[in-house]
């Protein structure tokens, strides 16, 4: 029997190994600088951190032994927003809590720790993100370790910083939500049949055609976001095709990467419930 | 920095990525009872072997633990032979001894013990075997457990186990040989360029170029084996296409798998020598 450290290191892989997911790397498909192979090490390395989440370890410390231990390959960031929402999900996991009343619990009792703990984290591993608003230039996230001593003084929690985020940041949104698409995708990884590869790709599709990505926000802009939900649609409604679409995100580098994150959360929430691979 | 116990993780995983090894599942082939994510979950299960075999529990056991954890999923074996190969090698690099003639004495230092936990493992998992030689038949693997008493009372060691079947079995070939051919592929993986997964493949062709598959004399014949031998120096010597190779034995059956155990342990010594993923 796998323990939730375990499934969510498995998560991780199923979540990449899925195809096709339109944009992402996959195991059919690596982008020009990002190779399947380094998820397969970030993998990995994330491990540890995961492991520590289960054991009891402060989210925010083990959180970015996640991301350090992830970080350990020569492809940048892999699965940076997937371990922000596996590493609550495995500590739900691991004190009887995996409802969205008990993540919601779980996210709502981090600390200025554990904030210190995600900002920390950015110095392991670049990850695309907006500019902040101009109130909160000192937090901005790739200020990293710098800014510690202003979370500290305002006394910010990682959930407060999620809360900031929460408007044009997909993952955050889940923290404020009670990991919402999260357990409803789950569901339909578990009532899917077939391969997993399959099903994670049909959930990927669902997720994306529900909701713009943010990741596709940040780094191509909203025009192109509308778009990739639009054509998300277009392939459940069987007018486009899931391959063809999926080679030419990887050329335009479309990456819906919120969205894979995403599905990563819900692979771990199906295998926690008995998604048999 | 990996440990070796996550340098051998590492190593399942890139193994069953690289594409195309002619006859294995890969990054883009299944075989109809036995996919891609299936070896996700074994690599997965593995890893708490893995590390009690670099933290010195005995090699039988560590060996039996990873067995245990790859065979929780549902296509049955996915790795044995690369454990086989890799729980002594993590053992020898976790003291210091990574090179032909450290793990040749870490494997003659194997006990009754070892050789018991060895059967045991074969009690979590089908792995297709030879008939043993009728002297002994108190001995065949599919005994399992029941074979212990025999073991006890014959005092043999997991490595007097390995060399009566070295002969016909070429992962207990490379304990004979000081992990000769593991230790050759690893310097042909470090000087290769280019994607992980493609020199995967090319190493796992070279290896198969020059010897025949134990494992698929033992399932297909040995017709099969010279021909599966045959056809991957054509493939070497540009004559034949590797994919419609991988397409033609993945539809035929022939599963080169101790080839690709070797490929696991090969990856592995690359690993701990500094190949960069």
């Amino acid at each position: 029997m796998r323990d939730p450290a375990e499934n969510a290191q498995l998560a991780l892989l199923l979540e990449v190994t899925g195809t096709p997911k339109p944009g992402n790397v996959d195991r059919r498909r690596d982008h020009e600088n990002l190779r399947f192979e380094q998820f397969m090490a970030g993998a990995v390395g994330a491990f540890e951190g995961l492991r520590a989440a289960a054991d009891g370890e402060p989210i925010g410390r083990a959180f970015e032994r996640a991301v350090e231990g992830m970080a350990d390959q020569s492809g940048g960031n892999t699965q940076f927003g997937a371990l922000l929402l596996t590493v609550p999900l495995v500590r739900a996991a691991a004190t009887h809590r995996l409802t969205p009343e008990g993540v919601a619990e779980t996210v709502r009792r981090t600390t200025v720790d554990d904030a210190c703990g995600f900002y920390r984290a950015f110095e392991h591993v670049d990850v695309a993100v907006d500019d902040p608003p101009e109130d909160l230039a000192a937090l901005d996230v790739r200020r990293g370790t710098a800014a510690v001593e202003t979370l500290r003084r305002r006394e910010m929690t990682l959930y407060d910083v999620m809360e900031r985020s929460a408007d044009h940041d997909g993952v955050a949104a889940e923290w404020l939500s009670g990991f919402e698409r999260s357990f409803e995708a789950a569901t339909w990884l578990l009532e899917n049949s077939g391969p997993i590869d399959r099903r994670v790709s049909r959930t990927f599709l669902r997720l994306l055609a529900d909701e713009e990505d943010t990741f596709v926000v940040t780094r191509n802009g909203a025009d192109a976001a509308a778009e990739a939900t639009e054509r998300a649609r277009a392939v459940l409604d069987g007018a486009e095709d899931a391959d063809a679409l999926a080679g030419e995100f990887v050329d335009r580098d479309i990456n819906p990467g919120t969205t894979a994150d995403i599905v990563a959360g819900a692979l771990f929430v199906a295998l926690e419930r008995g998604l048999v691979v």
